[in-house]
């Protein structure tokens, strides 16, 4: 059995890889950071739970990317550059060999994104992993999630849906080939945060979220915050070719209320194809327009997203996002 | 059952008398937010769990005081005022009752403190509270743990001892009056996070902790961290009058050993005793010097404590702080 100390001696110690931002780290009662002039910090915290975001026999190595990823994800929703993080860490009992492979994956994406691990706190206790990450943006800026315009086209980056059927596929709600699982459940445990296209965005998308609960309930954040309402095709809604090949109402329980996407959705004007095409191919990113903001009908309306297909014939949707006080 | 977004929406929207300081809050992706000019963020997280950190029939109240007054030590401990901070929430059911008793306890400290929540997340899963918090400080006042000098004096501020008096108490090791119940299990559950004071070393002390873990494991961080031994009066150091009607041997295990203090302990140049005296009056908080730090004899050694009693006969400790991996 490791002690706190020697735990984070051992696996969280700076990597010589990534660029120390902080003029204080690990070790001291606080890290004292600091953004660039100009620009402010994005902070966001996420928590991962097992049984609820991971199951219990995840890869460790898998785990301690996604931990990140989704933290990053955040980052990338609102533009900004990512900068460092904080983990708090409650552990059943510490495994060294678990948490050499966990912090293997988080150090792996780290260091891919040049992000700094500035503090954190460890603990025994049901596991649980908290991230709290910090990036930087110029407030004027960044992607948010009220800014959405009527005429606003709505976008998509990469392909929704595959983690859900990576879900399905683990939980035996359904069968597919080797192949097509393996795309599935990497999908759902190596999310790849869209940090270059949210800054290749910048300037050229007005609201911008991650789709962390699924499109239909993520969509409608940026509706409410906007206080617009939305229209989508859904089947223009970007699919795998994996994906493509499950039954048709599969496909779209997956790509709409899926969750752990973790693609971005944005808005921008009509006017910004273009620009929105060039950004997503600077970064190899494949983008795709799905719909249209349009006004409320009145300012006491609720905000909703109208549904139809590749016919233009209107869909009633029941779907409902990732809530996590409610079974998925 | 609540969902989380009417959870957020109910329990821990923005309050009014809180300065706002996030130009971005609750909401969005990412808070967004700077420190002023010519100050760094100073940052910490902790993580608090159920039958570790607190007993599952605790007072949610209290509850959620000490979660945010735990993580306002680490400020006070580096001479930083606190700014804002983010909370992450697993909660096995979200029950109104215990939210509402939580957040208002958590609100209560954090209008003192004028500090402003900026972001969080909640979900299902075994009680869990992590909060990151953020403060400022010139960087060249923050009070680190690297700073310590030989000849420094050493103080702590209030009196240590007795939140771990107040865990036997509610553990039953021991027995005590009624009003000395209260007292130690007001200190458990109520800490005084020390931010006044340590805005008023700043510039005086040159290295500080907050006591979590216990004075004998925690001053070893300042030791280690500084390249300094330290020699300590048993005898000096402030107890309660509550704690002075206990067997001598557990007041030294509960002020030594004892945890969950959150009281400062710094070192500071012996002509800096008048200004300190003075910066523990001006906030109305007693410090009291304990000791002297001193070189090591080669720069192979291994930091430690020596300890002696007020008649300066040495005493052999063999308690140990706090460890997270460890029972108490």
């Amino acid at each position: 059995m490791l002690s706190e100390f020697s735990l984070i001696d051992r696996f969280f110690a700076r990597r010589a890889r990534i660029t120390p931002r902080a003029v204080l780290g690990i070790g001291d009662d606080c890290a004292l950071f600091a953004p660039s002039a100009g620009e402010m910090l994005a902070i966001s915290t996420d928590m991962l739970v097992e049984g609820r975001h991971f199951l219990a026999d995840v890869d460790p190595h898998a785990l301690g990317h996604k931990a990140l990823a989704v933290n990053l994800s955040d980052l990338a929703a609102m533009g900004a550059k990512p900068q460092a993080f904080t983990l708090a860490l409650a552990l059943p009992q510490a495994r060294e060999e678990w948490l050499a492979a966990f912090s293997e994956g988080m150090f792996e994406i780290a260091e891919r994104f040049d992000c700094e691990l500035v503090g954190g706190d460890t603990t025994g206790g049901p596991l649980n992993i908290c991230i709290t990450v910090f990036g930087e943006v110029p407030p004027q800026l960044a992607l948010r999630r009220d800014a959405a315009q009527p005429g606003d086209d709505i976008w998509v980056s990469g392909t929704l849906g595959d983690a859900r059927a990576g879900l399905g596929v683990l939980r035996q709600e359904w069968s597919v080939d080797a192949g097509d699982a393996a795309t599935f459940c990497r999908a759902l445990e190596r999310p790849e945060p869209r940090v270059a296209l949210g800054l290749a965005l910048r300037g050229h998308a007005r609201s911008a979220l991650d789709i962390s609960d699924g499109l239909a309930g993520d969509l409608l954040h940026i509706l409410e915050r906007s206080r617009v309402n939305a229209t989508v095709d859904v089947d223009a809604v970007p699919r795998s070719a994996a994906l493509r090949r499950l039954p048709s109402d599969l496909q779209r329980r997956c790509t709409l209320a899926g969750g752990d996407d973790y693609e971005l959705c944005f808005t921008a004007p009509a006017a910004a194809r273009a620009a929105i095409e060039a950004a997503g191919y600077s970064v190899a990113v494949p983008v795709t327009r799905i719909g249209t903001i349009s006004a409320l009908q009145n300012a006491a309306a609720e905000p909703a997203i109208s549904w139809h297909d590749a016919a233009g014939m209107p869909l009633t949707l029941t779907l409902q996002g990732f809530d996590h006080f409610h079974a998925n």
